[in-house]
């Protein structure tokens, strides 16, 4: 039941990222909708295209679309007050991120990849829908450039899909790896921590 | 059989819209060739990833590949040609839109999907494509910015996913459903007809 | 055993062609080896979820990861090194063109493809993981706009492909497929071969 809500939170505030980078993108009503339902969406296609689960979640039930409809309407029509929400959509999007990636994770484990890769698909579920929203509007994708973000999915998947090799049962590791994700990434953003970056030059 | 000679049109002008696209940005010979194919079946592919039917009807044959070469060709030829013919272009392009959008959502139906998704996914099927084409040469959809096209071809899709519901049989509403949405398409082009954007301000 | 040390060169090259772009988009360390990864598996990915064949081999085990990876590692550390050596980055990538293009080729006719479009996938193996790199860093991909790349892709490919039906075993057109890829793409290479392009004016 927490699962469930905790699951629709974090479909309504990765589609909110959608929607709002469509209003400020200047897409049209369609545009808001289908962006709001790409962010939110993406990452768990791709798994599910890689494990060979078709039809995906998204496509499989009707929810998932109605959660995003509903995230992209509230873009539209009240996108100053998404905006002003900044601290508490930070938040809800790191528990997004920490939820994808464990859900993900498992999923993969239970496809029978090994605990590494199954981390790492894992990790795309979260990221995918931000990759897939950056990409349709032509940008490289922020995960790529700064922050603490696919690592911190990356740790909490990990925690999932290692766990078991010191005997920690899934149903203390999923809840643990989700917030632990959850819980790095929010330092992270308060602390302003980055990754180190190359010099071309 | 006429729907086999609609089908070629619809792959046809889809592939003239990746073919044109690509001369403007000035791609190669293959650069031309490729974004015709990719204009023409990436929604197509992506339905039968969604659904699992592997290989896509784009790679299970030469047909597509044939058509979209021709295009491609064409459009590297007689780019003038083309342009001069853009009244024409339309109006195939609206054909286009309203049969993929119909046999898209009839496959996904057959697969199992409920109606709202298969239409769903028949809409996809049809500006998959054009979605491919812009983000290959680094824009943001064209669909997602403006005029009716992705509603016109949902609209049409619903009306085959739908119809069973009132007991109208599939070669009722697969016809009407096409013939729908081509309608809608071109109206929207004739009256200028555009959804509602968000001001970010 | 060769081929196995080709293909783990193939990928290493691969990769550092999207590490050293991911350097010089200014991409944090995540960024750096996510592009690597991508560069090397895109065209993989794309080509086993078109035959069916998932989970894709680059998620079905470690090995393409850790050679990303380290190939990511050394454009960050040694970005100028590996700018230093361009002509050898140049020939191995040559190889690991012939190489994945007769690999994917092979693959796609045992999942069942006709020839020409076994040869198609092949090319798409090949070049996939180049564009999904452009994709990602919001730029036309580099193979539609300039030089003989993947047309020297597609034609080791079809000597793969079509070598059946003059009954030479795939244990002699298979290396010189792969050969003959890599050879035409370095000729093209030194002698500066373009194929034309469309005048839209």
């Amino acid at each position: 039941m927490l699962i469930e809500i905790l699951d629709i939170v974090g479909i309504f505030v990765f589609a909110l990222s959608g929607g709002t980078r469509a209003v400020e993108q200047r897409l049209d009503l369609f545009g808001v909708v289908f962006l709001a339902f790409v962010a939110a969406n993406s990452g768990g296609v791709f798994r599910d295209v890689m494990i060979g689960a078709v039809p995906p979640a998204a496509f499989a039930s009707w929810h998932d679309l109605a959660i995003s409809l509903a995230a992209g309407l509230v873009c539209f029509f009240s996108y100053q007050t998404i905006r002003r929400l900044a601290a508490p959509v930070v938040l809800f999007d790191a528990i997004g991120l920490g939820l994808f990636a464990v859900v993900g994770a498992r999923k993969a484990l239970e496809a029978g990849l090994n605990p590494l890769m199954a981390a790492v698909l894992g990790m795309l579920t979260a990221i995918g829908g931000g990759i897939a929203r950056d990409v349709l509007t032509a940008r490289t994708p922020m995960v790529l450039q700064r922050e603490i973000y696919a690592l911190a999915a990356f740790a909490g998947a990990c925690l999932v899909t290692f766990g078991g090799y010191v005997a920690i049962p899934p149903w203390v590791t999923a809840p643990l790896g989700a917030a632990f994700a959850m819980l790095l990434r929010l330092v992270a953003v308060r602390q302003s921590w980055n990754l180190p970056k190359a010099s071309p030059d």
